[in-house]
């Protein structure tokens, strides 16, 4: 019988770890979820994760055949392997490679989660067949992955793509980064939800949200709002989308992109946040570059974009695409 | 006897065109110049181009082979081989390598003055097996080339690496390009001539540059009064700085160069002007980033550097490099 040649994709979070096992058209055939763990040492981590791996595979009735390992993870790093600082993670410094060539003598690569996004659009999502493209992860920051000539975009340290760290004011919000006016502090969900803070110590307009204990006010709240017509919740995806689409028109000014893909969390309020992103981006765009590029939605299936992404980064490696 | 292998190297510049002769290593063997007069049709200006190249060809003694044409002008389109709706000449449009092709069956390329600038550092000046970095020339705009991965990014039209229009503040500086606060009103031999101008409407710092007519006033001039210790002009270069310093911290975040490399007018200015850029690019880049990325000036001789770099643009094509 025909061995289905298999990859192992890994999508590390904060919180939960996602894996599975992709072909190389972007069928997830098998797949799980453990928690991270982060407080523990990173050994246990990948201790558990090469088992829970393997009982996943073992459990499969179709002949397979694991040919490689993709992972996306925090401040991943493709050149050497790592996971340096990761901001939600309380390891320092794993050398995630090398720890998983205790077990496995397959190829073996690691990126940032937004550049394993990047990946998975090109490979099997809304990217496809594009050579100039950026994606844009709107989760609680701003992750982004930037491909031209068809390539990634690693930089010479491997950290390049840092958009959600370009700024917007240099007196403006203060960025977990330690600096002021990050993009990803104006638009991402926690982005939103300081907008609305400011916007709820002024008098007017009236909303919904002024109702609640700001606590519960979370991004889905601010859009379900939204599509109650409530004018607060408006003027906020308004603005976040004003940053937004500025800080998009330097993006095009750098790389000319065909498209601009827009993923995570805040990307599925749809066109609360589509529209006013687009309207300001072709505001704010050079002559030259108005009504070319396209802004887009992730075309992965939700639950598994992540994995696919990490899956994705070792099929372009294995196909040599 | 051996012919020597050459590229014919030409910058089409607003007011005249440099053109010579380049071997593979970067030696210039011939040049020439002459006026484009732009408000001429460019067919007769290619006409004269072509006689020139010729006559300065037949000129030379050694037994040369011409196997590759590499051009750099105002909007040159990679992609097309056309020039469209350049700034600062009167031609609309122009498919510059069809009409080369009347005279000329051996590979021909175009691409903008600050591409072919980026090229010509990568295989004959400061860039050299550098695969990530940014070339940026500050004359009277500011242009800029970016290499990543070892290729320069054209993007999906052909128009990528445009930082001179990227927006430092939505409501500064009106900019030619018709919206406001583009970095080439602050970040050229333009832009710190305009914060003279701002500089000089307040009653102090005293300086030289009050007394002569503002007409007067250049980048060189400014730079000489700097030289000089002149308050106002040092702080004229500090402002520059710190703009062109945040935006560049913005152009790390996307790509991770390992250089930026300074070119043309204003970057002869020296420590004038890279020590503030470097102050405030440092500041305000992303920890990450910090004290990795090097800002070099140009190491091409200054006068051919144009053609040198209109010359790299066929050289890597022809070498594959």
């Amino acid at each position: 019988m025909d061995q289905k040649e298999i990859v192992l994709g890994i999508d590390i979070g904060g919180t939960s770890t996602k894996y599975g096992f992709v072909d190389k058209n972007g069928n997830l055939l098998a797949e799980g979820e453990m928690l991270t763990e982060a407080h523990r040492p990173s050994d246990e981590f990948f201790g558990r994760l090469h088992i829970e791996a393997e009982n996943l595979f073992s459990s499969r009735q179709e002949s397979l055949k694991l040919i490689g390992i993709g992972l996306g993870a925090p401040n991943g790093n493709y050149y050497k392997g790592t996971i340096e600082q990761p901001p939600n993670l309380s390891w320092k410094y794993v050398d995630v490679v090398a720890t998983l060539r205790s077990w496995y003598s397959i190829p073996i690569a690691l990126t940032n989660d937004a550049n394993a996004a990047a990946l998975g659009e090109m490979l099997f999502g809304a990217a496809k067949g594009m050579k100039d493209f950026i994606v844009i992860t709107l989760g609680t920051g701003l992750g982004s992955g930037i491909v031209a000539n068809g390539e990634l975009i690693y930089g010479h340290d491997g950290f390049a793509g840092e958009i959600g760290h370009t700024i917007v004011d240099p007196n403006g919000r203060q960025c977990g980064c330690g600096r002021r006016g990050c993009l990803e502090t104006y638009a991402s969900a926690s982005g939103i939800r300081r907008t609305v803070e400011e916007l709820l110590k002024k008098p007017t307009p009236p909303s919904e949200l002024r109702q609640i204990n700001f606590e519960q006010v979370t991004s889905k709240r601010i859009f379900e709002a939204a599509q109650r017509g409530d004018a607060l919740a408006l003027e906020a995806f308004d603005i976040t989308g004003r940053y937004l689409g500025l800080k998009l028109a330097d993006s095009i000014a750098y790389t000319s992109p065909e498209a601009i893909i827009l993923f995570g969390g805040l990307a599925a309020a749809g066109d609360y946040i589509f529209s006013p992103t687009k309207k300001y981006m072709e505001e704010y765009l050079f002559n030259i570059f108005k009504n070319k590029v396209k802004l887009l939605p992730s075309s992965l299936p939700k639950g598994n974009a992540a994995i696919l992404g990490a899956a994705a980064l070792m099929w372009k490696q294995l196909l040599k695409l």
